[in-house]
């Protein structure tokens, strides 16, 4: 469960991705050379992922832990296992 | 060096990454669950991703084969295993 | 906490692991072609993440969940999204 | 091409991740804490990649270099691409 500071931080981080996006977009109608444009996305894959990261976290500790509080412990851990195995390709 | 063939492909593509990252906002803004939202964050990490390999592909094929073939081999080379590595991390 | 069942096949898996490196310790003096010998290498690498994937299960089903049930949730998660992310590096 | 410098060098490194591996097992039989054993995984995960990675980067200096000097420029780049697409799994 995401409180709304944490919202308002991964939306504001978000729209730091959307500009990257964009900024990629602009490069490519620049014929800007093909290493600087990579660079920018791996910047943008980077931020993103943090994002995911910053969600994990703040489901792991509220959904997971309430789960297991309420003896859900079975689904709340299968859950997280999958986002966690998915995370990782 | 993106032939514009290429370059309409990758915007497209980033269009749709750009949607994604809306339609992530969204659903921050809708409360919806966290595992749903990590979900379309991976969706997006991936598509971002495989721009970046497009673009990864386009330069070997065209910069580096032109850098090897016109002498400058090991500046061509230096620059490719930089940005393979930065993919790995 | 990982239970003797868990212990058995992960060590069978690391024997595995054992093998696939002695393996490509063989190409490298059998003087295989680089590429044959890099599938070797991915292949022992994913079967190591695999193991490690494993314990990381095994640790969040236990010593987590006990943890969380035992009023030490905040070092449990620390603890977990610490080593998530650093499997994510 | 690896040559016998670059191959002492892997072999070295490799025997260092057999050890690890070793370790990894020794510790499973001592039931050392899931946590402590998956820091070392995930060094000889780490390990593993750099050998890798060397192989890739001595196979593009010598492989693709000549297979683009001797006119096999596809052959020589589609081999790269699809280890580099497997690399970033």
């Amino acid at each position: 469960m995401l409180v709304d500071k944490e919202k308002s931080e991964l939306k504001q981080r978000l729209k730091k991705v959307s500009g990257q996006i964009n900024g990629i977009d602009k490069m490519l109608d620049e014929g800007r050379y093909c290493v600087d444009i990579l660079q920018q996305i791996l910047a943008a894959r980077a931020a993103l992922n943090k994002v995911g990261l910053m969600i994990l976290e703040s489901h792991t500790r509220s959904c997971v832990v309430n789960a297991i509080k309420e003896d859900r412990t079975e689904q709340g851990i299968d859950e997280l296992m999958n986002v966690i195995k998915q995370f990782n390709k």
